[in-house]
């Protein structure tokens, strides 16, 4: 085995601390001695022991004179835990390899050198793209102190959300229906505008087949709130909080009756439209800790948040249907760009296929 | 190698004539004696040689006794060339496997008859779908007596072919826009609205790098007949001609002058709106040998054929780009559907890359 492959172990193991983290990242370890793998450890939930702590709890007196292959570089300061290098340093273990330094600028590159001083052999660097990935909203959330915005729609093969009528039952089939929910379940927050929630109604809420999952925290953006009291986003029983996002134009009454009831009502800055400000509801969303933001806004919602160049990544579910129509509306509708040159390119895209539907996953380049 | 091996090649061989042999189907053959291949043919354009002419040509002697792989069932006729099935008879082959039966429904089956009465043994269905699929513009033109309807857009991520502004320059990437101008090669016809001959005032020449390329027939739907004189479509040099199709109700002086500059003039029946009626103007094209049909309309256009159940297949270039704009051009226009659940489901897709582009191809499902 190569340390490729000990890393590759390393990052299966810290996925599975998908959706329980957030705040933190999902770190995994692996600790290898004399090529045998004898110990193994992965951040399990925000709160409890780093992975490094486990893997050597794991591998106990056998992690003297290992190597530790971990995920992100170990931290170096007193958290909610004490600092793993300290516990790598007590454990006795012979190098440590990190697939990539710490994101946060203030810490980078501490962990690793704090180990070397100590005399233990380090290597970062290894699987560095994969480990980013796995943890590109805790990396774009620490970073900027803002959410991760990830956008999400389910359209019609020739790009529409709904008809003419507005009938969207059902453009993406099953398959894809459930993958939504896994993510409502592994993200901290779901944005929609206060036009989806007029015309559905909707819960937001995680609905997994096999478990209950977690429900993210709900966030509306509703400039004039206008959101009736007696809808499920503002009655419904879960763990998460419904937040709307309102300006300071929104009726004063009705922000009390919704706090009454349990909603919390957040005032932004209005934009030159005298709407919320996108980028100032992002920061005081990473204020409230959520790292990942999903977005399931209709046409309008989708050209905002994109235009406003404040999506990090697409995922779009193309059901192979085709529903016609000039007035149909379309996945991107607002006001959209004058030449196709200015349009916002797709980069690292990944195709697969969900079901009967075609997953299109992407991230935006934004130019200028 | 196993009869679907040998069967492979003669498939192989066949699409070698790819864009030539209309209106005649592509046909393939290998001839097999002691398991070496002894001959190969194929049917190079129409008005030449059939496959298993030439495939019996290049095996000379070693025909006698041997095994003939052809990738249709040998024609038992007298047309252009006497009947495969004569040649077969009279080169003392042993066996004969087809792919698949003639489609033609009036000499299906005869020509495998005629071999087995003289004693050969027969055999058909080996690599039947792949078959099929290589010559379906043949067999729904020899079955309908219609051309085989291929509707393509180029669209971007958000479903659109344009801007709000109109402009499209360029959705799709270089390797798209030199695999439409192979299918123009390719195809028989290629048909647009009159709203895109008067915005783009285009050639629907075949422009290919390499090679010349064979330009295709030209039809543009005009029931107005607001086809300008000195457009590219009328002036241009070209082996093959326009063709604008248009209703009683055009202007008989306009007409005579298009005849006069060389353009063929169609008065097909009108629908009820006064527009050009698809499926006669199919039924037409269908007389003049047209068997297969590339559609390069705009939104209108698709929406008339799909919505019409006329089209056999899709191809949609999917460009990695959002332009947004509830104003932009849909790919689908027109009226469309008002339940997502009456839209037309596009089946037996294949989703591949082509450049920065995803292509898509399938085929629609009409109901009812």
């Amino acid at each position: 085995m190569t340390d490729q492959d000990y890393m590759k172990l390393a990052l299966e193991l810290a996925s599975k601390g998908r959706g329980k983290t957030s705040p933190n990242p999902m770190v995994g370890a692996v600790v290898v001695k004399d090529g045998e793998i004898v110990g193994k450890g992965y951040h399990q939930a925000a709160g409890k022991a780093h992975a490094e702590v486990n893997a050597l709890a794991d591998a106990g007196k056998a992690a003297k004179g290992a190597t530790v292959y971990v995920t992100l570089e170990p931290c170096s300061h007193y958290g909610k835990t004490p600092p793993c290098t300290k516990a790598l340093i007590e454990a006795g273990v012979n190098k440590v390899v990190a697939a990539i330094k710490d994101p946060n600028p203030l810490v980078a590159g501490k962990g690793l050198r704090q180990l070397a001083e100590a005399g233990i052999e380090v290597r970062s660097g290894v699987l560095e793209e994969e480990a980013k990935e796995l943890n590109e909203a805790f990396i774009k959330y620490i970073t900027t102190e803002q959410p991760f915005v990830i956008l999400k729609n389910a359209m019609t093969l020739d790009g529409k959300i709904a008809t003419k009528t507005g009938d969207a039952k059902w453009i993406s089939g099953p398959e894809s229906r459930k993958y939504v929910h896994r993510l409502r379940d592994e993200l901290d927050g779901i944005l929609v505008g206060i036009g989806t929630v007029l015309a559905d109604n909707p819960r937001l809420t995680t609905r997994l087949p096999e478990e209950k999952g977690t429900d993210p925290t709900r966030i509306v953006l509703d400039s004039k709130l206008r959101i009736p009291l007696d809808y499920n986003l503002v009655t419904q029983k879960s763990e998460a909080k419904t937040i709307v996002a309102t300006t300071k134009e929104a009726n004063r009454q009705k922000i009390d009756k919704l706090e009454e009831l349990g909603v919390e009502v957040l005032i932004i800055s209005a934009d030159s439209q005298g709407r919320v400000d996108l980028e100032s509801l992002l920061k005081e969303l990473g204020k409230l800790d959520i790292v990942s933001l999903l977005i399931e806004g209709g046409s309008q919602i989708s050209e905002a948040f994109l235009f406003s160049k404040l999506v990090n990544k697409v995922l779009y579910f193309v059901a192979p249907k085709i529903i016609g129509g000039r007035d149909a509306i379309s996945v991107v509708g607002g006001r959209g760009v004058n030449k196709v040159a200015d349009g916002i390119i797709i980069k690292n895209r990944k195709i697969s296929t969900i079901g009967n539907d075609i997953l299109i996953k992407g991230y935006p380049e934004y130019r200028g």
